[in-house]
């Protein structure tokens, strides 16, 4: 026996309205206890086939190439860029919020040269800018763009972008961690090559797998890296051997995450069941009433108006309002979880999330008549009522 | 709605005797159940505290970097390489099985030049080839070998080859994956400086998750890298700052998956309430019995003797005997998976795990009869009931 102390885990019920990871539906945690199965068992692999079709359902593809990574979203970053980047590439990046920069810190891991595409964090890359990096080598490899910025709100267009890549013949690379079942993505139709997100978004699945979607095009670059793909675990060719059924026969990768594929099996199957298009709607409905709340409440949101995300909002904290206390209280006094700012916007914005099963009219009213009363302990007084009353008038339209 | 039909999962309960993952204990798939939390939450941090001491306790060391990596155990594999190798590094490393050619596949995607320490899949790694491959290089950075080769069945002996790495100053990395909480295993005492596990064999979580410790001595040498490491999601020196507080704050570095902390932390718990000199004993006592029987219906143990696996046994195919028809037999009529032969043993050999809470009496019995009337089916006659008196006679004693 150990000489040290452990508890038992008996976690409090947040309602979590942060940055990710989002609520999980009982049916969702329910199904993670169906009996472990081998990483190889013919059962096992319906399971992931339907996995594979329901990810299509949800990104909109038609490719073959489309399942989870058996790791968080950062995994699914680090994939999407490892296999099609190589020293020598020359890649242009996004570089407007702490996921962008992400991307920029993988890149350069690579050996990869990057061109940055600046922008103040809270507002969208335009395309111009895309077009002049884009032009300003002889060959540029990749594009990558945030869809969904969980760190500043910001929901980048991707139509225009997605057509200079075509023109300039480089891939494109999106990350829709926090926009994927949650904001409208349309892989084939937008034109994305490749593109990754995470379980524990809008998907509303524990965190700890990546789904990831790759159309041939980019695949078919891959015999011609000069270097192996730095990484085992995340490399794509060996991947697929596992995923994608050759001749009936599929190769052993690595022991699959069983409990956490049933679980995305279950949630992704709840997308169906609602209708990936009604719940898009879902949340922009929902997004559009937390956001007329706040600002009835005197609060100015940081994202730039007409590009703001609807799953996660960024609220300017007011000044003299103690973030932290904020934060803490929510958590302690209503068991709710926000997030706090990330990098540039630490101690400036907070993070609110609705997605998936969190994205309810009862948490935009319960959180808004929370952050009233707290923010009226700091001193920060608004008219009674004014942000819930804006809130179901926006839900009520 | 999608207009493709997909399943409800029901998975059949399979008796997991393959080369993992192991039976998961009821109350490990229950902790999955426990709400969802943030992965910044104060009560997660309480989790992730308790997981680093108990399996602190698990391998033996007193290592501040000793927790899991949120990925499968290649995973681990992987983090334990790419930290402490770069181009240009020279490395020694085991080529005596599936697992050691991985380790091998993964030195040479970094750049690293390999020296491979040859035997016999099923054979250990013998002083004398590992001396002579340390000295034969001005400076070795990194000597890897597999403790338990989960391809051979085979348990490579590691105190000399400690003394070894330190005599000629390179860092031992040890591949626990098949070892680690079923075998014998002091990392301290023992002298290694890097291991990795998976959470999915002799711990019996389910998988998903890659314990990893590493001592001072090998964090010492990240400052001194020339590049930097490439991986982003496997990169120590950022998830120590997420995992070690330093002056009471932590760092985000990835979205943790909650629900298999939550289990790893129970399944640790459990290790924990057994002892972990019981369990290593409980494993050592079923492995023999299985040997035991094994040897007592004619068939050839294919691991050199003396250096055998009790968590995992490799025993030799007969002549005429069906290797698919037989354990498919197995999963269809009693539920029972075991393994088939990987790489170089394909259809040679199979692979039968007794790990964590796959590790039991009953199991071994239940298995030896069933291999008894399918090898009757396909021919291959033994005297009645000798498989499993043997075994019996074997746990008696």
């Amino acid at each position: 026996m150990p000489s040290f102390p452990y508890q038992e885990i008996k976690p409090p019920q947040r309602i979590l309205l942060g940055p990710g990871p989002s609520n999980v539906h009982p049916r969702v945690q329910q199904a993670m206890m169906a009996p472990v199965l081998g990483h190889m068992d013919p059962y096992f692999y319906t399971v992931m086939e339907d996995i594979m079709n329901l990810l299509r359902y949800v990104f909109r593809t038609k490719n073959e190439l489309t399942f989870p990574i058996s790791a968080t979203g950062s995994a699914g970053m680090e994939a999407g860029l490892c296999n099609f980047l190589e020293p020598g590439d020359v890649a242009v990046i996004a570089d407007n919020g702490f996921f962008a920069e992400r991307m920029i810190n993988i890149a350069l891991r690579l050996g990869v040269e990057v061109i940055r595409l600046d922008a103040e964090w809270g507002r969208i890359i335009e395309p111009e800018a895309i077009e002049a990096a884009l032009k300003s080598r002889k060959k540029v490899k990749l594009l990558a763009l945030v869809h969904a910025e969980t760190s500043t709100g910001v929901l980048q267009p991707l139509g225009e972008a997605a057509k200079l890549a075509r023109q300039y013949d480089a891939l494109l690379l999106v990350d829709a961690v926090t926009s994927l079942g949650g904001h409208e993505l349309a892989i084939d139709d937008w034109g994305i090559d490749i593109c990754y997100s995470g379980s524990q978004k809008c998907i509303s699945c524990p965190p700890g797998l990546s789904p990831i979607t790759v159309n041939q095009k980019a695949m078919d670059t891959l015999p011609n890296r000069s270097h192996a793909v730095p990484s085992y675990y995340f490399d794509l060719s060996l991947l697929s051997t596992y995923w994608i059924r050759d001749k009936g026969q599929r190769a052993y990768h690595h022991t699959a995450p069983a409990c956490m594929f049933y679980a995305l099996h279950e949630a992704l199957a709840l997308i169906a069941e609602e209708g990936l298009e009604t719940r898009i709607q879902r949340h922009l409905k929902h997004g559009a009433a937390l956001q007329a709340g706040l600002e009835a409440m005197g609060l100015a949101l940081h994202a730039q108006a007409g590009h703001r995300l609807s799953t996660l909002t960024t609220v300017c904290i007011p000044e003299d309002v103690d973030d932290a206390r904020i934060r803490q209280r929510l958590l302690s006094d209503y068991n709710i979880e926000i997030g706090g700012g990330l990098g540039a916007l630490k101690g400036k914005v907070w993070r609110i999330g609705l997605m998936g099963y969190s994205s309810t009219e009862q948490n935009i009213l319960l959180f808004l008549s929370a952050l009233e009363r707290l923010l009226a302990e700091e001193g920060y007084k608004t008219e009674t009522g004014a942000g819930i009353t804006a809130a179901v008038q926006s839900l009520r339209k």
